[in-house]
């Protein structure tokens, strides 16, 4: 580390299954207002490009045209090491809720990749899509008229991030970012493999909810890549024959 | 002044010569998101009540029915001990310009009442307008791509105002405490015992190091009680024999 404070990177704004072409034109305005290009969209529901989507971004084409499409959420996060998922209801999740103020400070302290995730206009984000998300980012909102749409939710977390950008952060103790995602899904893959033929998965009808919390376990610990492969190395030795 | 803090008055919020209802309307569900129920409409194009506010509104109907009309800005906020004026770019005036955030924070020091204006969809307030004005707020914008429209720029406004209210924060998840260090040491005993056998630990005198690595790494975590168990439910399962 030299002392200087590390480069923050803008976040990744991504979208799971919109429904309108219109939202994401709007989200796309909210973006550029505040500073931000990169959109990434999983799985949108009526295709991409979407004609809708162009005029409702009142200018914002760059945003539109760099805009990337993934099939799921896992493949559109898998190189970022902080996915922050944004909910307005209170969910069954115990991961750290952070409003969007404190998530932008978080984001800029830190110099690797964010995503921050929004849902489908109408449902939000569903439970798989939060397993894969460390943080949850909730605006404090009227508890007796909450009423945020897409844009809208997008437009205040870009808000956020976007100020006080051009001013030093804090130098950030030189710890090692938390790995990519994808070696997140390689190692809870091969910890699968080894539990499925042992019937950790049973009864059917469970083993979603089982690999939501194994997910989730495992998300928490915000291993670098470095432990990431150590634990991959218990994991290989562990599904070793015992010796004779 | 006590050296308590006065109670804040929430923020009434000016429309000048709106053009279109569904922009009242979208500015009205802003607000009482927020927690802003005053509405005043100065001129507006269309008349008042109008058909098109409603549907905007998603249900802040209360906002609607509230709203007062007048016929200029200086009778709309002739109540009003202070008045802020939104303006986007940067005009030719010599008042001091605050963001929402700061502005937010004014409004709560003070116990009288505010405004904050904002003008009409295309052009903004004009000189007048913003002649009646002590404050401007402008908000922070990328240089290069600012298109805010009305009920966006209402939005961040009155989000900054909710802003450490205290009935407007979200319902914290209850997050349970990091399980007890035994329950931590617990789990490392049963993992460091399946692996022993299999030959993790050699050579023996990498030993101590492989061991604080691994409960570094699981230490991590900070896991709770619930995930600890799940965990070595995991590792119960790992150390089954294959089923034949």
């Amino acid at each position: 580390m030299t002392g200087l404070p590390p480069t923050a990177l803008p976040p990744i704004i991504v979208l799971v299954r919109p429904q309108l072409g219109e939202n994401i034109g709007k989200a796309a305005r909210a973006m550029l207002n505040f500073g931000l290009i990169r959109l990434r969209l999983v799985a949108p529901r009526d295709g991409w490009p979407n004609p809708s989507a162009g005029p409702a971004a009142a200018g914002a084409d760059i945003v539109l045209e760099q805009a990337e499409v993934f099939g799921s959420l896992a493949e559109a996060v898998a190189d970022c090491s902080h996915v922050y998922a944004t909910t307005v209801r209170k969910r069954g999740v115990t991961k750290p809720v952070m409003t969007p103020e404190a998530a932008a400070r978080t984001i800029k302290a830190d110099a690797a990749q964010s995503a921050i995730v929004f849902g489908p206009e109408r449902s939000g984000l569903d439970a798989d899509d939060l397993a894969l998300a460390r943080t949850i980012i909730t605006v404090p909102i009227n508890p007796e008229f909450g009423s945020l749409n897409l844009a809208q939710a997008v437009i205040l977390c870009a808000y956020e991030w976007s100020k006080h950008v051009d001013l030093v952060q804090p130098t950030v103790e030189e710890l090692l970012p938390p790995a990519p995602q994808e070696h997140l899904d390689g190692m809870l893959q091969q910890l699968t493999a080894m539990l499925e033929p042992l019937g950790y998965f049973e009864p059917a009808k469970r083993a979603p909810v089982t690999r939501r919390t194994l997910r989730s376990i495992l998300t928490k610990p915000a291993w670098n890549h470095l432990e990431i492969r150590t634990f991959r190395g218990v994991l290989t030795t562990l599904s070793r024959k015992p010796r004779p």
